[in-house]
C-alpha cells in the first residue's frame, strides 16, 4: 500500500476519493452511481449506527421494518411530497426474466406489472398508509418508531458516502395526539443528532431551521445539523422535520381524543445516513490519510511489533499480552498486527491512512527499557511510556484525542465562519471559502437571487438568531431573520 | 386484546396467521407479498441477527454493503444460477416520475433504462463482480464477508416470514485459496447455524446435504439446517453452499498461487433470513400464542401488579423496585407493565399472546406474605416464591425454560421421526404428518415420483447416514443414501 495520497490543499476533491479507495473504506458497484461499503467503512459505520440506536432506544423508539416497495400511487398522495422530492427514483415495472433464444436473457413482456412499484427513496407514504391500520385512538398514540433501511434516488452526480443512487440511513417516523408532543419530539432527536455528532463523531454542528426552499418536502418544519467541511464547504448532516397533519391528511389518518373527538394525527420525521461517514472523513481527514475519533474506531491501538523470526515475535507477545488483555477487558479495541513479510514501515502508513488513534511500536529496544514507543495520530507524533501504567496512559489518550479533534474541528470552524455587513464581504468570504452569518429579509427571491449569483444557499436559520436592527445582506431591507450562508455538498 | 385465537390443532395455517396478528409481530404491506415487521417481531429479529453477527465475527467474518441494483446481464454469467433460482425477480426500468395533464403521475418514458436492473435475489453475482476487482494475489485472500440486507424475489404465494416477495437476511460470501479450506468454511457456519438454532431458538435441526434438485444453483454442494414445525412438516431455516470455482469461473476471479501459478478462487456461500421468526412461532408456539426462548425473548419478565390507585401502585414499585434492577443489573430485560384502566387478566392475556417467558404478579397479598406469584409460559403454571430470593431464582427459572423448549421440541421431532421400510409405511408417515428416514437409491427419478404422490421432498441427505445393506423406500432397489423426506414450506 503506498501512502503517496494527494495533499488536501492541493485538491480537496481527488484526496477525498484517495482517501475512501486507499484506506478501503467504500467503492462504486457495478449499476451507475451505487457504493459497495467496504468492511473497514461499514465497521465504522456500525459504530455510529450503534450509538445513534442505543439513544433513539432509550428515548422510547422501537425499531422496525416496512416495505423497500411502495406503490406508485402513493407518492402522488400528498401532493408537496412528489411535486418536491420523489420524483428520480427507480420504478419497477416487470417481474419476470426469460431466456431468449439465443440464450441471453432478456425480461418478460409479460410479467408486466398492473401499477408500477416505486423503490422507496423514503417511507412516509408506505409508514402512513400502515399506520391507518394501526391508529384509531389516543390510546394507540404516541407510535415512536425508527427504521435502518436503504433508500434509492436516481442521482447522476454521485460521489461516495455523499450522494449515491443507494444508500443506509435510519428513518424516524412518529405519530402524536398534539402538535406540542410532536413538535417536541421533532427538537428532541436534533438534540440527539447535534450530541452523536459532538461527543462521539468529534464534529461540531450548527443547529437550526431550514428556509421554506431548502426544507422537507411534505414538512411543515425541517430543522438540521450542519458541519462544516475541510474545504470549509457545508454539509447537512441529520434532519429532523415536524410534518403536522400533512400526511395523517393525505392518508386519512384520524384518531379518537381522550373528549371523544376526530382529529388527524401529528408527525415528525428524521434521519441521518451513510453521508456521516463522508463528513468524518472530511472533518477529520489530514494528508496522511484518515483520523478516527476514538469512540467510532474500529481499531483504536493498533501494536506494530518488530521482529525478524518466530522467536522475536513470541517474546514480543509474550511480554506484551498481559497489558493488551487488561486493555480490552476496559473495552479497548486493539488489533495486535503480526502480519509476516510485511514492514514495519508499511504498517504504520496503512494504519495512518485508516486514522487508527493510537499504535504501538514494541521491539527489542522496548522490552528492554521497558518503555513504549507510542504514535498519537490526531497530532502526528510520538513520544514514550513506561509500560507499567499502560492502561491508565491509554485511556486518557483516547479521551484526549477525542476532545482534541473536536476542537480542532470547532477552532477550523470559528476561524472559518464570518459575520459581515457588506453583500462585497459576503462574495468574498463565500468565494475564498467558509460560512456567512448575516442578515436575511425572509425572502425566496433574495435568497435565490444570492445562490443563482454565489452558489451559497441558506444551511440553516439559528436558533440563536438576532435579527434586530440588521439588515438584508442582498436587499438592504430590514432582516428578517438571521442565517447561515455557505456553498454545500 | 382478545385471547381467543384459532386453536393450533383445529387449523394451524390460521392459527399462525392469528399468533402473527395478535402478537404483533408482522403486517403485509401494501405491494402484494411485502411484509412488515412491527415492532416486536423487529426485537425478536434484532435478537436472533445480534447472536449470529457476534458469531460470525468470533470466527474472524467482517460485515461489508453490497448494492442492491445488479445489472440484468450479470444474472446470465452463472448458467445454473439463473435456470434455476433467479427469474422470478423485481426488474427496474426507468427511473423518472412525471406529472401527468390531470395532475396524476406517471413513468416518464424518456427516462428508460438502456439496461434493465434486477433487485438482488442473492448477491453472489455483485459480489463476485467486486472480488474481481479486490483479489489478485494468494495474500488477497480469504476473504470472510458477511452482509445483513434485504432481497426480493417476486413470490405468488406468500405466508409472513416464511415466504415474502421481500425478507430480510444475512448472506455471507467468502473466497479461499483452496478448497479444503472453503469445504472448511461451508462446515463451520453450518455448525454456528446449528448451534445457534439449538442454543439460543431452542429449535433442534438436522444438518445434512441437499441432494442435487434442491440444491442452490450454481453450488457444487448445499447443506442445510432444517427443523420440525409443530404441524410436524419441514422447514428449510439455513443453508451453507459450497460453489466451488461457479462463480469464480463466471466472472474470471483468479488469484496468484504462492507458488507463482494462476487459478480460480473457491468460495462459499451462506443464508439464514427472517423466517427463522416463523420457525420460532410455529416450534414453539400453543394454543395461547407464542412462547419465546428467554433467549431471544425482547422482554423475558413482565411485571404485572394488581392496583387501584396511585398509592397502591407507588407501595408496589417501592417493594420491588429494588429486586428488580438487581435483575436488570445481571442483564435481564424486564418490563413493568403499570398501564392504567387495563385489568391484569387482559395483561395477562396479551403477555402470553406475545409469549413472555416468565410473568411476576404482585400486588397487597404479595407484598404482605413476602412472597410473589410467578407465571411460567412454557408450561403455563404458577407457582409462589419468596421474594428475597427472587434473582436466583428468575435466572434459574429463565435457563430451565430455555432448557425446556429445546426439550419439548427435540421430544416432538423424535416421536414425529420414523424409520420406515416400506412406501405404504412412507405414505402413511407423510400423509398423517412426520419427518421419514429411509433408503434412496439416488435417483432424481425416484425423487420427483415420490415428491409427485406425496408432495414429500427429500430434506436432507443426513451426516450421519448409513446406506449400507439398504433399499430404496421407492424403487427397492439398493440405497445409495439415507434421506429425511418430509412435506415442507
Amino acid at each position: 500500500m503506498s501512502k503517496a495520497i494527494t495533499q488536501k490543499s492541493d485538491d480537496h476533491s481527488k484526496w477525498y476519493t484517495d482517501v475512501i479507495t486507499k484506506a478501503q473504506l467504500a467503492d462504486y458497484g457495478p449499476v451507475k452511481g451505487t457504493m459497495v461499503i467496504k468492511p473497514y467503512g461499514f465497521a465504522i459505520w456500525e459504530l455510529v449506527k450503534d450509538e445513534f440506536d442505543k439513544q433513539f432506544k432509550a428515548t422510547g423508539h422501537q425499531n422496525a421494518y416496512f416495505p423497500l416497495f411502495i406503490p406508485k400511487s402513493f407518492l402522488a398522495k400528498e401532493a408537496d411530497h412528489v411535486e418536491g422530492f420523489a420524483k428520480e427514483c427507480a420504478i419497477v415495472t416487470h417481474s419476470r426474466l426469460m431466456s431468449d433464444e439465443d440464450n441471453s436473457i432478456k425480461v418478460d413482456p409479460s410479467s408486466k406489472l398492473e401499477e408500477e412499484i416505486i423503490v422507496r427513496p423514503t417511507s412516509e407514504t408506505v409508514i402512513w398508509h400502515m399506520y391507518k391500520k394501526w391508529i384509531n385512538s389516543y390510546r394507540d398514540l404516541p407510535i415512536l418508531i425508527n427504521q435502518w433501511a436503504n433508500v434509492v434516488r436516481w442521482e447522476m452526480r454521485t460521489r461516495l458516502f455523499l450522494r449515491t443512487s443507494e444508500f443506509l440511513w435510519q428513518e424516524g417516523h412518529t405519530a402524536h395526539s398534539t402538535e406540542a408532543e410532536a413538535r417536541e419530539e421533532t427538537l428532541k432527536i436534533l438534540d440527539i443528532y447535534e450530541s452523536v455528532s459532538k461527543n462521539h463523531l468529534a464534529i461540531p454542528v450548527l443547529t437550526g431551521k431550514k428556509s421554506e426552499s431548502e426544507k422537507f418536502a411534505g414538512a411543515v418544519d425541517t430543522y438540521c445539523i450542519e458541519a462544516m467541511m475541510g474545504d470549509k464547504r457545508a454539509l447537512q448532516a441529520g434532519t429532523s422535520h415536524y410534518l403536522g397533519q400533512n400526511f395523517a391528511k393525505a392518508f386519512d389518518v384520524k384518531f379518537q381524543t381522550d373528549s371523544n373527538t376526530e382529529e388527524y394525527v401529528y408527525a415528525s420525521s428524521w434521519g441521518v445516513s451513510t453521508r456521516l461517514i463522508g463528513a468524518i472523513i472530511m472533518v477529520h481527514g489530514d494528508d496522511n490519510g484518515l483520523r478516527l475519533p476514538p469512540s467510532i474506531a474500529p481499531t483504536q491501538v493498533v501494536v506494530v511489533p518488530f521482529f525478524r523470526n518466530d522467536e522475536e515475535i513470541n517474546k514480543i507477545r509474550q511480554y506484551i499480552n498481559p497489558y493488551l488483555k487488561e486493555l480490552e477487558s476496559k473495552g479497548i479495541r486493539i488489533l495486535f498486527d503480526d502480519r509476516e513479510k510485511i514492514s514495519p514501515g508499511f504498517k504504520f502508513n496503512e494504519w495512518e491512512l485508516k486514522g487508527v488513534p493510537i499504535r504501538i511500536e514494541i521491539g527489542a529496544k522496548e522490552i528492554e527499557s521497558n518503555e513504549l514507543t507510542i504514535f498519537r495520530r490526531d497530532i502526528n507524533q510520538k513520544e514514550k511510556t513506561p509500560i507499567n501504567t499502560l492502561t491508565s496512559y491509554i485511556q486518557d489518550m483516547l479521551d484526549q484525542i477525542q476532545q482534541n479533534l473536536l476542537k480542532q474541528a470547532d477552532e477550523f470552524r470559528k476561524e472559518n465562519t464570518f459575520i459581515v455587513e457588506s453583500y462585497e464581504e459576503f462574495k468574498k468570504v463565500i468565494n475564498e471559502g467558509g460560512f456567512v452569518r448575516c442578515g436575511w429579509d425572509g425572502t425566496e427571491i433574495t435568497e435565490k437571487q444570492i445562490k443563482d449569483e454565489t452558489k451559497a444557499t441558506i444551511r440553516c436559520i439559528p436558533f440563536d438568531e438576532n435579527p434586530e436592527n440588521k439588515k438584508c445582506i442582498f436587499s438592504e431591507k430590514d432582516a428578517l431573520h438571521e442565517a447561515i450562508f455557505a456553498k454545500a455538498y
